[in-house]
């Protein structure tokens, strides 16, 4: 039996060579880079002295899903069921807690994802208990477009009593830009506008940076003001609920017992 | 129909929400950091200048796959069918062309990464490649003492004709100190004993950084001195080789059929 023969062979007869722990399962590639950042700073998160220490993950980058902003525009398809799709790809794949490297996307998976037979960490929630607790007399709401659009954020905010303060349409149009240039690798001249932002943006409260490439941006800026990252909050709150949990547990979201590691796509 | 019903449906009926173009699987966790960093390489070594010009990517982080320097010492267990059945997963996962981030894996699958039906980037034949155009005449072999015992590098070097120098014991075993301190998150102190370490290397030849560790400690080392990384060789070959390549094509591997997205675990 050769090397594939027999990795065939374990999967066919179900043999685990898989840590007891939860698998992790990321939707990446909304964008690719910002996804990486959050790889990175859940790697970093997590507490452990050799690689096997570090739980299993799952990383599906998937940049095809169509833009988030111009669907809130009404200038592009709509992505929910591409977002649905990919969740319940990983979930199928066998993960045990599921993380969305994007904000904008919850406007389209918001409710749905109560629906997923997996826990989702809430990168909009993550986000929000972040800003609670780093910034509690309030934040300047800094995201895209369409995150702004569709209000996602501020309903979430308002529920909590939260108060979330959206710059001027100007200001919300620069930065906009400047997420467009981290997607394009552009990241000098997005910093220089990211700064500029900053610059006019009263200090009385900290920036919300409600957009995972604004992550990518935030640690080359001159700016050494505090912010609330939803990259960092998010990889936290990942690193938080899955250190928690024994085998087949997740805390803090409906596990309706184990799925085998390798679901059978029928 | 709610939104995972919708993505279950689709699922169902072999909608494919992808793009046209081919997958990367990454076995990564080998360790988990030097497998994301890695994908940062990938990502930003691709042309793009919005999310949706990049190309789907699936990373397993698997690092509960046994230590291969211990197997390679004889004092712990073989980790080849965990290797084995990991790629196998990624394959049967949907990628259309492999990447293991590490060097010391090649120990065991060096053979048997023919047999599998998605062609393998090997990590040892692109580091060989990127240091005969980048240190012709010659480079220090920086690897785990597994890397070293196997002597895989030299054997492959060998047969390139290509002049691959290992340093004394004493410095050897001081490099894979540093790779466990890196693992162990300890970069500081990683940093400090790599310095060191360059500091007693001849400067007539670069250093071939032969394990995805050193990739993270060399950005911090106080050396300018230039070196042969075979993490970033290995993700310019993966960029290469998805460059080239149309839909359903890999270059440079024994492609058997574009399988479909998502196979059936039998």
């Amino acid at each position: 039996m050769n090397g594939f023969g027999a990795a065939q062979h374990y999967l066919d007869n179900g043999r685990t060579a898989k840590r007891d722990g939860p698998t992790l399962g990321v939707l990446g590639g909304l964008g690719p880079a910002a996804g990486v950042e959050f790889m990175r700073l859940f790697t970093d998160g997590w507490p452990a002295t050799r690689d096997q220490d570090h739980p299993r993950v799952i990383l599906l980058s998937e940049p095809a899903i169509p833009d988030r902003t111009a669907a809130l525009r009404g200038t592009g398809p709509d992505p929910t069921p591409y977002l649905s799709e990919s969740l319940a790809q990983l979930a199928v794949w066998g993960a045990d807690l599921l993380a969305v490297v994007c904000n904008t996307a919850f406007a389209f998976i918001d409710e749905s994802v109560a629906a997923i037979p997996v826990p989702v960490v809430h990168t909009v929630a993550a986000a929000l208990d972040a800003a609670q607790v780093r910034a509690p007399t309030g934040a300047w709401l800094l995201a895209t477009d369409g995150c702004l659009i569709s209000g996602g954020y501020q309903r979430h905010a308002d529920k909590r009593g939260y108060p979330l303060r959206e710059p001027d349409p100007g200001t919300a149009r620069r930065v906009h830009e400047c997420i467009e240039m981290a997607k394009a690798g552009c990241l000098g001249d997005a910093t220089r506008l990211f700064d500029e932002v900053l610059d006019g943006l009263p200090d009385a409260w900290p920036p919300l940076l409600a957009c995972t490439e604004l992550s990518l941006i935030r640690p080359l800026s001159r700016h050494r003001r505090p912010a609330v990252d939803s990259t960092q909050a998010l990889a936290a709150e990942c690193v938080r609920r899955l250190q928690l949990c024994g085998p087949g547990e997740v805390i803090g979201g409906p596990v309706k017992g184990m799925r085998p590691r390798r679901a059978t796509v029928k």
